[in-house]
């Protein structure tokens, strides 16, 4: 009998990397468990940057127009990376994943596809779209009015293929505004070496990607929300509607929530607080 | 009894974060192994980045001059904040740390300092200075003609004290020149990818200070040396200097020697190889 501790798979949001999580892994390695932060598709160690964020001298107009070198990235391939991941690190046991933010969608897409993988989808201030609803259905939603992030992409995502981030702006207002976006309740220094670590496109076709869910599917599988009441990024209106519209299509499972009073970004805010909280899940 | 195998704590080098031990810790979180990477001191989510570096329009003359944000940090500070981090995944019980590049030079004074909280000290073409020896010392030292990084250098260690990168370049030429010096087996996509995540500026005080070694301090702690032969970086010449000294140092502690066919960064080209050496030490 193997009586180890079910695996922890960490999924990071838009624009992020392994690098957020590291904070939160190191409380729950000190109590033994195997947790791994992986890079989605297009991020981290897999990002593709733009020529135009390192142009010299900067140009405004190529940063509004040059196509996304992640423009082909979609939900198909993030989810396909996502399963293998999990199937590492768990052998094919279930494992407990942790997703957060743009995470939730290709935890919800993994988990339909192989439910049985999952024991315990965990959505950090997440997206958790419903049936056949894109992830980009509720980013402009009235739900989500106030929301931040909108306001600081520097160029169409659909015309470049990817949400983008001039995460070298030298304006202090548009840096005070990704700040108060993802990281409103982080120490300031955290906070800058964080925009410092992010990739500037986010792939566009993560959240244009749909999944159809049936009870079987991802309604099978234990879900816990984890809400944060300042996000400035996934607003506490939006997060309350993934809940209730979950719960609504599959009212046999319904989603354990917990609440936290912090910004997009718990995980730097509060790293203790959400290593307990993902602990005492499975 | 805790029959749970030794936790495994992996540290990173200069203008690196924990970020880059991803692909290593996949495979050891797949065979049940407690890891943690953590960031270093003015690394990761702990660094602070020059204006000049997003500075628009780009100011050449501002990026030899400007004073590091990091230039306070010391090899004192950083080998505290590693001691604290040995600490709290090991619960104060040994912990076998893995120090890649100038990582080494942390490592080797948390060693002297608290020998029985390592179990076994591993060092992947790291830095392993002698006593009362600055890492510094070796960088330009015969032993290490041929290296990469020297030449990278956009400012004066001892005027910014810090080793600053310009790693937003748009040069190819220099940008090539960061991919030899540390990347020269890696997908060349992985490899931009962490250029991209590579913070500018690497406090130069850790590579200053100095440990006085002792039998029953560092002379003490079982130790791995992980040579890389394809290093442009820490030359093959200096690693063998740094085995060499070590066991004339402590004839009765040798050095347990492990050979890869590497760049400086093998846990990008060979990640699956190095989790295997890491594994069966301890």
């Amino acid at each position: 009998m193997d009586a180890r501790p079910t695996p922890l798979l960490l999924v990071h949001g838009y624009w992020h990397g392994s690098w957020c999580w590291s904070e939160v892994i190191a409380p729950l390695a000190a109590g033994g468990r195997t947790t791994l932060a992986v890079d989605l598709a297009g991020h981290g160690l897999r990002a593709l940057r733009p020529a135009c964020l390192s142009a010299r001298p900067f140009d405004s107009a190529a940063l509004a127009t040059e196509v996304s070198p992640v423009a082909e990235v979609d939900l198909d391939q993030a989810a396909d990376l996502l399963v293998a991941q999990i199937e590492q690190v768990g052998h094919g046991a279930p494992v407990t994943v942790v997703a957060h933010s743009m995470g939730g969608t290709v935890l919800t897409r993994a988990a339909q596809q192989r439910p049985e993988l999952i024991a315990h989808a965990v959505y950090l201030t997440a997206f958790m779209p419903a049936s056949d609803t894109p992830a980009a259905a509720y980013i402009q939603s009235p739900e989500n009015a106030g929301e931040l992030v909108g306001p600081s992409l520097r160029a169409d995502p659909a015309a470049i293929g990817a949400l983008r981030l001039d995460v070298a702006s030298d304006d202090p207002a548009y840096r005070q505004q990704l700040r108060d976006a993802f990281f409103g309740d982080v120490d300031r220094a955290v906070t800058d070496a964080a925009i410092g670590l992010l990739t500037p496109d986010a792939p566009v076709g993560i959240a244009l990607g749909t999944t159809s869910l049936t009870r079987e599917g991802w309604g099978s599988v234990p879900r816990t929300y984890v809400t944060c009441a300042q996000d400035m990024a996934v607003r506490p209106a939006l997060q309350r509607k993934f809940i209730a519209d979950a719960d609504a299509a599959f009212p046999d499972n319904p989603t354990s929530v917990v609440a936290l009073d912090a910004s997009h970004s718990p995980f730097l805010s509060m790293p203790g607080r959400v290593a307990e909280i993902i602990t005492k899940l499975a």
